[in-house]
């Protein structure tokens, strides 16, 4: 059966420590924004499923609550920096079996070291100490990007690879950071608002060659939410001008593959998300040709590039080129990233799946403003976490 | 559509440090038990569930790659004490509602201090860490029980409550230690195997009165595994004689009620048992007069008792007779905790609710050599964490 966004919602990003709350507090603004947006009260809501990294067991219920003590089943899902399109994945699969009409997808993070209610953890060390940085041998963590340096260390290499083997260039890469920065000067809720140009960007602090910090997604907190229904319940309720339909959505994990090659495109996630972009275009019948507007996972604007490969914007080894031809900005093929990315929207982990599917929500609708991409009416969201997992969502215009 | 188990594995649960292995090589044994068990492989397994508290984001893919790298979607789910059922829960959504055909879902736990992989954290930290904690006010925390004193402390006031308003008696309460060690004499899956008697219960030490160390569940490691599948599975690969049906399954939250009554026996979750089991009731046409055999969420004696009651085995006030008479025994009414239960078998929370199950599938087969309960068609799993969500599962032979 079909599964429908009906209403999103989402906090402004912000830098930690920036305004005094809890995750709860945050939970709830996203949450009601989101329950507005489609006109749903939080009694209609048949489950819950809740994306977080670094808060204790059943954080989600304590957040959920704050909506309203319903007594309806709350799964806590995480899976890294793709635990947001995790915890939509869950929702659609509850809509489309038709064992729910009605469910809120939730995501959160609040980042900031001694700032955690819980159990004592956080990103960095987290990182440093699970599974997929044990397997490239990263053991020091630090703070002061959403992903650690030990990760910035990974994308740079992949970096350095890719400009090795295609030529690609650090003003091609510097390109990104630039493009999604001007982005999301009209965007309200993104944690930086401020234009760049590539020169600057290229200027800026190096965090590990030849990523510059203009280009690696900062610390965040924030949360986000999104109401996901049936047809049934679109109908019941008038909902067909709100409703934008998930047409189709992958998760890929690592295979031998990921780990066998030994290269670094490779080791960061490339191939799931070329696998999971390959079941969605698959399952809806389209392409990249027929797309408009793309969220994807720029934690580090190496991985804008990797992505644009592996979603078949472009032939390998073409990415650094295609940026900088403008055709993923306003007045090119694509608009990619208009939200700013999480380069510069921000990338609180829980949050940032639910946050990709916001955006274009709204941009789908036809709702963006300043932001909005002419006409568009098909958009893909790519969220990944190494580890790992890809998700891949299109989303259409009903 | 239906959902059927046909394939689960469990380790034996055992005292952390008792074996030098890591919670991948854990999964590996259990996953590896459930899908011989089913007669399935790995590449057939669509999508998996990973259950676990105690480990950073996406050790669930770290463990599961242990039994393939075949690329297939893994979502990690948390939800304390009742994490595994949640996992199992997912996975019967994914076959009911037709995306999926056959499913893994893994739980796995490993608790000790030190010698966690993952975050720095641990159990009784986390615990006191936790929403729930803080809603008792209980930031105090040590070690030595799956559920750590500040829990004792919980069901501890508990069972206060139920001896002062109900008459109930510390031998009654006893009862439940007495009989659940017993049963665990022939489980070669559980922690412990010795017997004790009433007296040798209530002569143990008190960790919070009235409950005695042998009341208590423990700390443990371990894993357990589920394969599940849809009908049309069932009949493509003759798996028939091994199918035993969810026939109805839900998950409860904390209400309103929960925080306001002001009374321990609802704190402890107490209203989300009966809901889930409300529930479960409703959709299968079938009452607590059906059942044959339960497994159950006994982390502490008292809230065997309390189940009983939101089960509806017994009126209220009535559980401390009821376990006194044998009616919760073999050759009584209902077999409660044929396994040893998490006092006796162990309680890796990860792990719980999927062993439960893992127990109440080889109790209707037939399979369960001196420890089956003769003519055992319907059984019935409760599974409860605190924070929370209550998860109740029927499942009943072909």
């Amino acid at each position: 059966m079909k599964a429908y966004i009906v209403g999103v919602g989402m906090t402004k990003f912000e830098k930690p420590e920036t305004r005094d709350w809890q995750y709860w507090d945050m939970v709830r603004e996203a949450g009601t924004a989101a329950l507005e947006d489609a006109g749903v009260r939080y009694e209609q809501v048949e489950q819950v499923p809740v994306g977080y990294c670094f808060q204790p067991s059943t954080a989600g219920q304590r957040a959920v609550y704050e909506l309203g003590l319903t007594g309806v089943p709350v799964c806590n899902v995480n899976n890294n920096c793709a635990t947001g399109s995790t915890a939509l994945m869950l929702a659609r699969q509850f809509v489309a079996g038709g064992g729910s009409d009605c469910v809120l997808a939730v995501g959160f993070e609040k980042m900031a070291r001694g700032s955690l209610g819980g159990g004592g953890s956080d990103g960095g060390e987290d990182f440093a100490a699970s599974p997929v940085a044990r397997h490239y041998g990263i053991m020091a963590a630090a703070h002061g990007f959403a992903m650690s340096p030990p990760t910035a260390q990974i994308f740079g290499n992949a970096a350095r690879e890719h400009m090795e083997r295609y030529g690609t260039t650090p003003a091609q890469l510097a390109a990104v950071g630039a493009k999604n920065h001007r982005h999301s000067v009209h965007n309200p809720y993104a944690q930086f608002q401020d234009p760049y140009t590539v020169a600057e960007v290229l200027a800026a602090r190096t965090v590990h060659d030849p990523l510059t910090k203009l280009q690696c997604s900062p610390t965040s907190d924030g949360a986000a939410a999104a109401v996901v229904v049936s047809e049934r319940f679109v109908e019941r309720h008038g909902l067909g001008e709100r409703a934008v339909e998930i047409a189709a959505q992958a998760m890929a994990t690592d295979t031998g593959a990921s780990f066998a090659s030994g290269t670094c495109v490779d080791a960061v996630g490339t191939p799931m998300s070329r696998a999971a972009a390959r079941q969605v275009y698959a399952a809806s019948g389209l392409g990249p040709g027929d797309l408009d507007v793309i969220e994807l996972h720029d934690c580090f604007s190496v991985n804008e590039l990797l992505t644009y490969e592996a979603l078949g914007l472009c032939g390998e080894g073409e990415s650094g080129k295609l940026v900088e031809s403008g055709a993923t900005t306003y007045g090119g093929r694509w608009v990619v990233n208009p939200s700013g990315g999480l380069i510069s929207k921000g990338h609180p982990l829980g949050a940032t799946g639910i946050a990709q599917a916001a955006e274009l929500t709204w941009q789908l609708r036809g709702e963006a403003g300043p932001r909005q991409v002419p006409g568009a009416r098909t958009g893909l969201a790519h969220n990944i976490g190494l580890g790992g997992a890809a998700v891949v969502t299109l989303l259409r215009r009903r």
